[in-house]
C-alpha cells in the first residue's frame, strides 16, 4: 500500500504529469484532478489533465475546467500519470501509449483490487471523498492552498457527502472544509451552483417522476418511474435523474426506494436506496446487478409490470414479511 | 449589549429557570432550548422548558423534547426567565406571572429592538444559528457537551444553515459542528429526520405544486402555485409547504422564484426567494409585507391572474426591464 507519503515523494521526484479521472466524471472527480493539477504547477511541473469524457454543464463552474484536454490516448511523453478517483486504466477510458509512458499511481478513496504494476497506488476507504485526499496531499507537498484549490476541493467534497448529509460526514472532513473557506471556498456559491442551477427540463422530469409515486409491501418500499417518453418529452437524459429516487425514499416509514429508468421497450435501469436496515447491494446482486449496502442497482428485462412484481417478490423476502 | 460572560455570570447566580422560545418553534429554537435546559441541569439549577406551541412532529427526535410543557403562562416562581431564539416575550406568545416572576434575558442571533428591562439580551447576528451561541455559552458554564446536547444543538445549526448550504455557514460553525460529531451528534441520521421523514402527503403537494409551474420575464421569474384544494386532496397544511418554493429558485436563469398558496377564496400568501442580485425585501414591502434579501413574504387580495400580474409588474421595475 502506497502512502500519502511515499505519493509525494514520486511527485517530488518528476517533472512531466498528466492527471486524469474516470468516465462521467463528478464533483469529487473533478476537483480532485483540478486541484491535484494547480498544485503540481505550483510545484513549477509540467502538467495536462486529459479525460475521456467533457466537463458535464454543471461542473463547468469549477475554475480551472478549461484546461482539461478530451483525449483517447494519455499523451507521451511523461513521467507520471496520476488517477484519481478511480481504481484503475479501464475506468478511465483512456489508452495507454505505445511508447514514452511513464509510471502510473492511483489516489482514491473506493476500495480497489488493482495492482501496483505501474508505480503505485494509495487507497483510503475511510476518506470522506478523493478530494479530502488530495488536501491531506497538497499539504504534505507544503503548497499553499489557494482560491482554485479551495473551490475546487469544496466541491469535490460536498458532492461526495450531500454537503455533509450522508454518514462519511466526519469531524476531519468538516475541519478540512472549514480551511477551504477560509481559503476562498463560498459554501453559498457552491451549493447555487451544485443544487440550484438545473435546466428546466429537469424539474418537469422530476415532476413527471414524482407523479408515478407508488407503495407497496405495506408502505415500506416507495418507487417511481421513468419512461423513454417522459426524457422525450422533458428534453432530458439519463444523467438529469441524479436525486429523484431520494424523494420516495423521503417518506416516513419507507425502508426502501426503488427507481425504474427505462432503456429499452422492454429493459429497465433499477436504482434501490435503503435507509439502512435493507442491504439493497445482496437485492441488486440477485438480479446481476450490484453496489453499496444503501445504493445500489442493476438491469431488468420484461414489462414494466413483471419487472416491479420480480422485485417486490425479492424485497419481500429481505424485508423479512 | 449583554455578552456571552455576563449571561453566564447571570446563569450562576441564580437557581430557579425557565427557557422559552418563539412561537412555531422550529430546529433552531427547540434544539438552543433543549441543550441550554440540559446544561442547567448539569450545573444542578431547577429548570422548566415552557412553549405555547407544541414540539411538530419533524423535531419530536430530538432528546429531551418530553420535557417541554406546553403553557400559556411563564410558570412562577422563578429567578430567570431565558428566551432562546427570539427577540422578546411577545414572540414566545406567553403571558408573565402576576408575581413570582423574576429577571428576563434574550439569547438570539436576530437582530431585534427590544429593550433589556427585565434582565439583559445577548444578540449576535453574526452567529449562524442560536445553537452557535448555546454552544459559547455552555463552553463558558465550563459544562461538558454530552450527547443529548451535541444532538440538539448539531440539529439547531443545522435547521439553520440548510445543513451547511447556506451563506451563513462559516469556517467557525464548521468547526463547531465537528465538535459536536465527536460528542455525540450524527449527520446521517439529523439528515434523515429533517430531509427523509416526511408524511406521503407532502411529496404529493410538492408534485401539485411542481405540475403548476411557470416562468416569466424573460425566464428570470419562476412561480408555482398551491391551491386550496391541493391541500384538502393531499391532506396536507400550510406547515407542508417548506422548500417548495426552492424548486423553482433551482432553475438555471431564474433569478427569483415566487409561490402562491392559496389562504382564502380571493386571498393569497406569497413567498418570495431570490438568487442574491434582487432584494425580494423590498419587493415585498411595496405589498405590506416584509423579509430579507433573499427571502421575504407578503399576502395580497384578488384573483390568482390579478396577484401575478402584479407581482411580475412590479418584478419588472425592479429587474430593471
Amino acid at each position: 500500500m502506497t502512502t500519502c507519503q511515499q505519493i509525494a515523494r514520486l511527485i517530488r521526484a518528476h517533472q512531466r504529469f498528466v492527471v486524469s479521472t474516470h468516465l462521467n466524471p463528478e464533483g469529487d472527480a473533478l476537483g480532485s484532478q483540478i486541484a491535484l493539477g494547480r498544485a503540481l504547477e505550483t510545484l513549477g511541473k509540467d502538467v495536462r489533465l486529459c479525460n475521456r469524457d467533457p466537463v458535464p454543464g454543471l461542473y463547468r463552474f469549477l475554475p480551472g475546467t478549461d484546461r482539461i484536454e478530451v483525449v483517447e490516448m494519455v499523451p507521451a511523453p511523461y513521467d507520471l500519470l496520476v488517477l484519481v478517483d478511480c481504481g484503475g486504466l479501464d475506468r478511465t477510458g483512456l489508452h495507454l501509449p505505445e511508447q514514452g509512458g511513464g509510471k502510473m499511481v492511483i489516489v482514491d478513496h473506493h476500495l480497489s483490487s488493482e495492482g501496483t504494476r505501474h508505480g503505485g497506488h494509495w487507497i483510503d476507504a475511510g476518506a470522506s471523498a478523493t478530494g479530502e485526499m488530495i488536501y491531506a496531499l497538497i499539504r504534505e507537498l507544503a503548497v499553499p492552498l489557494d482560491k482554485t484549490i479551495a473551490v475546487n476541493l469544496y466541491a469535490s467534497i460536498t458532492t461526495d457527502t450531500g454537503t455533509f448529509r450522508y454518514s462519511n460526514t466526519t469531524p476531519h472532513i468538516l475541519r478540512v472544509a472549514a480551511d477551504l473557506i477560509e481559503q476562498g471556498a463560498d459554501p453559498w456559491d457552491n451549493a447555487l451552483r451544485l443544487y440550484e442551477s438545473h435546466p428546466e427540463g429537469r424539474i418537469r422530469l422530476l415532476t413527471a417522476a414524482l407523479g408515478t409515486l407508488e407503495r407497496g409491501l405495506g408502505g415500506r418500499v416507495a418507487w417511481v418511474t421513468l419512461t423513454s417518453r417522459m426524457f422525450a418529452e422533458t428534453g432530458t437524459a439519463a444523467g438529469d435523474t441524479e436525486g429523484i429516487v431520494n424523494y420516495p425514499r423521503s417518506i416516513e416509514g419507507v425502508e426502501v426506494a426503488l427507481l425504474f429508468r427505462q432503456v429499452g421497450e422492454k429493459e429497465w435501469k433499477l436504482s434501490f436506496r435503503s435507509k439502512g436496515r435493507v442491504n439493497v447491494a445482496s437485492l441488486a446482486e440477485t438480479f446481476g446487478g450490484g453496489g453499496h449496502h444503501n445504493a445500489a442497482g442493476c438491469q431488468v428485462s420484461g414489462t414494466l409490470e413483471e419487472v416491479t412484481q420480480r422485485v417486490l417478490d425479492e424485497l419481500k423476502v429481505q424485508l423479512g414479511d
